[in-house]
Formats: C-alpha cells, sequence, structure tokens
C-alpha cells in the first residue's frame, strides 16, 4: 500500500470510451490498497479548439492582459476532463473529487502560458485519501499569488504529476501515455531498437532535450530535483491487466547511481532535424564576439543550441552556431541588417539541411573513449562531422542531414544497444 | 456616468462573431463613460454537451458526489465564454480582465447544481473599475464555504447578474436576451400582444412563475429583495444604434410603486399549460384531509399549484389540486396506492387536458370587480371554469385547454392591452 500518482494524457482522455477505461485502470489500483491522485490533461483537441477561437477574435495578440485571459480560456479544458474523470470513478463505485489548480493551491508565478510550479498545499487532498478517496487534480494549471489562473504550457500536465508527487512524497509517479516507455532511439529509424527498462534521470533530461518527446523537459527537471520516481508506460495496455505486471512495464527514470541499473555505457542515440546552423565569417578575434554575435540573437529571443569558435587564422576567425529552423531567416536577416556592418565580419552563411545526433549515457562519466569510438563509427560510414559539442553524459553532432539514419543506425549497433541488457 | 451591469445569455454568446459583437456593444457603453460589469452565459449549446459527456459516464446518477462534479463541470463553459469576451473586449481596445466566480467570491450555499448565492466581495471588482477596465464575471456559477464550485441551476446567469448589481450598487442591471422585452401576453397566442416599456417586480413575478419565461424568477426575485433596477432588452439590435435609445429599449422591471407607471388595472395575460388536474372524489370531511393528501405528494417531491377544497355535502367533500404534467401519472399511481385505502374516499379523477390562464395586474389591489370582469368574459365565450386561484395582483382560473387562445385573447382585447398605454 503506498501513494501513487497517474498521469493520462489527451489521447488516453479523448473519449468518454477512453475516461471510463483510465476509471476501470484507476479503480483497479485503488482496490488493490493503494492511495491514488490521478492528473488528466484535457480531452485532446480540446485545448486547441479552445485557443483557435481566442485567436478568431484577436489573431497575433500576446500581450500579458491577453495571456490571462488565454490561461483563464485553456485550464476549462483539463477542469472538464478531471470532472468527467471523477465522474467516470464514481460510476466504477469508486469514492472520487476532483480539485482544480487553484482548490489545492498549486502556487505558481505569474508568467500567464508558461507559469512555474512554486508550491503545492495537500493538506486537502491527504484528507480525502485518508477517508479512501480517490482524487484527481486538474494537470497544466495553478493560481498565482493574486488568484490569477495560470497553465504550464503545452504538455505542463507532465510537470503537474511531477510536482503533486514530490510534494506528497509519493511512491511512484506514472505517466501513462501513447508510447510504452523510453527508447535506446526512435524505433522508426532503427527498427531493433529497444526498450529500457530503466533510464537515470540525466539522461532522460538529454534525451528528452535532444527531442524524444516523451516527457516535457520540465517535468524532468522536476523529478529529477525532487527524487521523484517517474514511470513512462502505456495507456493501451487493457485496463485489467495483473497489476503487479502494470506496476514494473515501461521505463523507469531513477535518481540513484547505485542502483541494479542497466550497465552500458551509451543508454540511447538521440537526434534532432529542427535546428539550422549559421557561420560568420571572417570575424575579426577580439574579445567580446561571441557577446556581440548572440546578444543580438538573445534579444531576439532566439534560443541558440551548439556554438563553435574556430582557431584564428590572420587575426581573423569563424563563429558558427545553430538554432531551430523556425528562427533561421529571422536570425540570419538580424545579424546581416544590424551585426554584420558593426563587426567587420565578411560574411554571414547558413544551413538548414543539417542534423544533430547524439549518444546520451551516464556510463560516460568514468568511460574514456566513447566520444572517440562516435567518430571513428561516422567516420567509417563516409560521414562529415560540422560541429561538435560535448557535456558530462553527451556527446553531439551536427552533420548533413541525408546521412541521419544511417549515422543512428550505425551508431546503434556500434554500442551494442540493439541487445539486451546484461 | 454609472456603474452597469450588462448579462448576454447563451445565444448572444453562440459564435466567436457574437461574442465580438457583444464586445463592440460593450465597449460603446464603455467609451461613453459607463462602468461595465458584464456577465455571459456559456455560449450556447456548450452546457448541453458537457452534461451529455456526464450523462453517458453516470447515466441517471444524482447523488451528492456526483453534482459536486457537475458543477465543477458545467461551471468551465462560463469560464471560457467569460474569457472569450474579455479576449474580444481587448482586440476592441478596451482593457478588460474575466473573472470566475471564486475569483471574486460569489459564496452560494453547498447545493449543488441548485446553489443559492449568499454573498459577493466586490472589493477586486472596484478596483479594476476604477483602473477603467471592463470586469467580465462568470455567470451561473459561485463557490461554497469549503472552497467547491457550485452553480445556480439552468438560467443562473440572470441570477448572477442581479446579484452582482445589487451587490454593487449598480444604477440598472441589462438582460440581453432573444426576445425585446416583457409583453402583454404570448404575440404567437395574441398577435395585438404589446410590449410593455415598464412593469413592475411583483407582476414580473407572477408572470415568470406562470409560464413567461423571459427571466429566471429567482433572478426576479432578488432583484425584488435588492431594489436592483433590471431591464429585459434584445441582444439583436444592431450594436452600433444609439446608446441612448438602447438604455430605453426593452422593458424596465420597476420597485417603486410612485414611479411614471402605466396605470392600467391589469398589465398582462399570462398562461401555462403545463398542469395536469386531480381530484379526490367523496372524502369524508373531517380535519386532516389537505395534510394526509397534499402530505403524501409533497413527500414525493411533487410540487403542487392551484389547490380547491369544494364544500360539503352529506359529510363527504371532493379535493382537487394541479400539478406538473410530468408528475402526473406518478402522483396519481401514489394516491391510489397510499392514500385511497386509508382515507375512505371513493374514487381518483384526473384531467391533463387542461390550461391556467391569469390575469396579472399591480392595479388590481386597488380596483374591485376585476376578477368578475374575467369571469364574465369567459361566461360569455361560453367557457368553463373548472377552478379559480387568486392573490393580490393576481386571478388564474383552469379552464379545458382547447379554449385556452380563445380565453387569452378574449382577456386581452377585454382589459384594453391592445391599446397603448395613457
Amino acid at each position: 500500500m503506498a501513494l501513487i500518482v497517474h498521469k493520462y494524457g489527451g489521447t488516453s482522455m479523448g473519449s468518454t470510451e477512453r475516461i471510463r477505461n483510465v476509471a476501470k485502470r484507476v479503480a483497479k489500483w485503488s482496490r488493490a490498497g493503494h492511495q491514488m491522485v490521478v492528473v488528466p490533461s484535457a480531452m485532446s483537441g480540446e485545448t486547441n479548439r479552445l485557443l483557435g477561437l481566442a485567436k478568431e477574435l484577436a489573431p497575433g495578440r500576446s500581450d500579458d492582459d491577453h495571456n490571462r485571459e488565454l490561461d483563464m480560456l485553456a485550464a476549462t479544458g483539463e477542469q472538464a476532463s478531471s470532472a468527467l474523470l471523477a465522474i467516470a470513478l464514481q460510476a466504477e463505485g469508486v469514492q472520487a473529487v476532483s480539485y482544480a489548480g487553484w482548490q489545492v493551491q498549486v502556487k505558481t508565478d505569474s508568467a500567464f502560458t508558461k507559469a512555474r510550479i512554486e508550491s503545492i498545499d495537500d493538506a486537502r487532498v491527504r484528507g480525502d485519501l485518508e477517508a479512501g478517496k480517490v482524487v484527481v487534480i486538474t494537470g497544466f494549471q495553478g493560481v498565482d499569488e493574486a488568484g490569477n489562473i495560470t497553465t504550464l504550457g503545452r504538455g505542463g500536465s507532465d510537470t503537474s504529476a511531477v510536482a503533486i508527487a514530490a510534494a506528497m512524497k509519493a511512491h511512484e509517479c506514472l505517466i501513462y501515455t501513447d508510447v510504452d516507455g523510453v527508447y535506446t532511439t526512435d524505433p522508426r529509424v532503427e527498427p531493433d531498437a529497444r526498450r529500457l527498462s530503466t533510464v537515470s534521470f540525466e539522461e532522460m533530461l538529454e534525451m528528452a532535450s535532444l527531442g524524444s518527446k516523451v516527457l516535457q523537459i520540465r517535468s524532468v527537471e522536476f523529478a529529477g530535483k525532487y527524487k521523484v520516481p517517474l514511470r513512462v508506460l502505456s495507456s493501451f495496455t487493457p485496463w485489467d491487466i495483473d497489476l503487479q505486471e502494470e506496476a514494473k512495464s515501461g521505463t523507469l527514470i531513477t535518481f540513484e547511481e547505485d542502483e541494479n541499473m542497466e550497465q552500458a555505457v551509451v543508454s540511447g542515440i538521440a537526434f534532432n532535424r529542427d535546428e539550422a546552423k549559421i557561420s560568420v565569417l571572417g570575424v575579426p578575434d577580439k574579445p567580446g564576439i561571441a557577446y556581440n554575435i548572440l546578444g543580438a540573437v538573445a534579444d531576439a529571443n532566439v534560443e541558440v543550441d551548439v556554438i563553435i569558435q574556430n582557431l584564428s587564422k590572420d587575426g581573423r576567425t569563424d563563429f558558427s552556431f545553430t538554432v531551430h529552423r523556425n528562427d533561421y531567416a529571422k536570425t540570419v536577416d538580424l545579424l546581416k541588417d544590424k551585426v554584420l556592418p558593426t563587426l567587420g565580419a565578411s560574411d554571414i552563411v547558413g544551413d538548414t539541411k543539417i542534423c544533430k545526433v547524439s549518444i546520451v549515457g551516464i556510463g560516460m562519466r568514468s568511460h574514456v573513449g566513447v566520444a572517440s569510438k562516435m567518430f571513428r563509427v561516422l567516420s567509417e560510414e563516409g560521414i562529415n562531422i560540422q560541429m561538435i559539442s560535448t557535456s558530462e553524459i553527451k556527446t553531439s553532432v551536427v552533420i548533413d542531414e541525408k546521412y541521419m539514419e544511417l549515422a543512428v543506425r550505425a551508431l546503434h549497433k556500434a554500442f551494442d544497444l540493439d541487445q539486451p541488457a546484461s
């Protein structure tokens, strides 16, 4: 008997039939003696429907007053699905009650449409759990100091579930989703990709930030900060499968290195096709280059990922970085208009046909030669590396987009990711 | 410059195009220098859609836990439309903010799905008004002492608007709806029916309770209790008609008798086809009959309207009353099973083909002979009166349903309601 948090995504809540299945699954856990807190997303499509109406009324607007109202509007989707789930649970003969974020004091800052959770007051929830009730709490939303409704941004229900699990010191937070766990790489690219039964928090963080969109990255950060055991598992298994089996399915994201973890040096191959490369050529090599170039980019609210400054030659250097493809044109224009004239650089060139491929593994901390093995494998396949970026548990390379599948498959095989864990 | 409350029904909020029209109308009032509070209903169809989902999940349920969740669910409709209206107002260049019931402390009791407003804390709203903002407040809902969301029942947005107008001592509460005011009778029955420019609160109360469904009856009670000047007017006039003209349109419901009111003795003819008559025949005439019969009916949660006890003859009497047609069969069965055997009555008979026609007028208080004129008019038309019920400002008769239109038209003409007010 433990306190368990379940989170169900919009697809799992997509119809009354599916909501009924969620209720049956939760009822099974409750009847097994667990104290259950459930965090559902809005029914799939609902948030888009609501925001679509707002867009019809005020296209292109995004000031603070407007965003406050968007949050007021979007928050209704989760409130409705939470009430529906409580109703479905009651119909299954389980006592249940639903709460909006403000009712259990999910306190956030006031950054409307992308607020951050600051605290949760769990007294009311504990009272209900003690009384034998299943507690449904709206995901995605909270309330600021002034009593305004806030939302956490897309995917925010994951973060809500983790924050609630952290505040309540839950035994485990189970994220039910439309994938059945975290894989060594995307199975659509490498059919031999294998589901990981455990993955470390740091690896998950790198994989999430590299485009493995299993979990919202902020939910993983939150889980890491508060050491919430987090499990990603499928909501499409039959609701009545054996509870012990279900409790061990999917992928567990762990925080303790001495746990019985898979001993592979590299846990997964991540990739990202959403970036573009920009190079500023012939920059006079003097202090302040990086700031002059990237300061202007940051002021335009463009996020920069990989950054490379070449060795200087004849007092001049080349400076390259990657941005999201959507920001590519805007960034090139900005540099040409504002930076090129004052910096005395010779030219701006760019390439949108690139991709980033990364090997991720907590074992890389204590193993030397992992990066060089990566470079060797790519060289053997005749793939030219354009940029390199490393961290403690990750090595990323930027390569020509057309080699992406080849690189992922070669690395997956070279690091034995197609073999069952020892 | 005054504090004005506008209330818009679901039809007026039925699409983004209509919401935009509401915003333009409110912006016109705001720009004319008025402090504006707006109470919108949910977009038409939305409440039914949400409650339909709940019904799929838990058909036929209505306990307290279930009703709490229904309120949580249904309240989202008004929250969404309020946010959308604030967004539309901002797009019109008007500063606007929306609040859910709990955010401005619309406190109610805990009777889920049919709660009653107890108080409203207007401090936050006043602050916004002083700062030049239009304030949108969700109708239909509030929050109970324990912080649960409650709803006021169908049509509750009218009551919300009146309660807010009362709490804020608004100059006037304007109820925009799909009819353009209160008529002397239903224009579908009597084409010569005339719109009343004013009607007294007591008359409105009688007309509402008699089936003139212009306003929710509780909102009229509320308006009477707190003397809120209430105007019913059309939301289908163009938004840009002259404000002075709009401010005088529709029907004003007044509370002060010395106002410049229309001097007609009878203000309107109301009718109701939803009732059925039940008679208990040959009841021994002894104390407690009414209680024995109606007590059992009340215990079954059936509301009784007109009640008649005939003169006793040979120690026996007949006892008749009307109930809603939906309760007719249930009530007859109940009486046959439980009351007939113990009461010693001879039979139960009933009639569902009846209707109730009423003349309503505050002038009846000070004029004699109004009721007898009604009876004479009906007699001249050959209409037999089955039951009579009177109050200070109303006389109702129960007649055969087939004479309803004839009775309404004859009375409308006899009391000069087709003539313009003097």
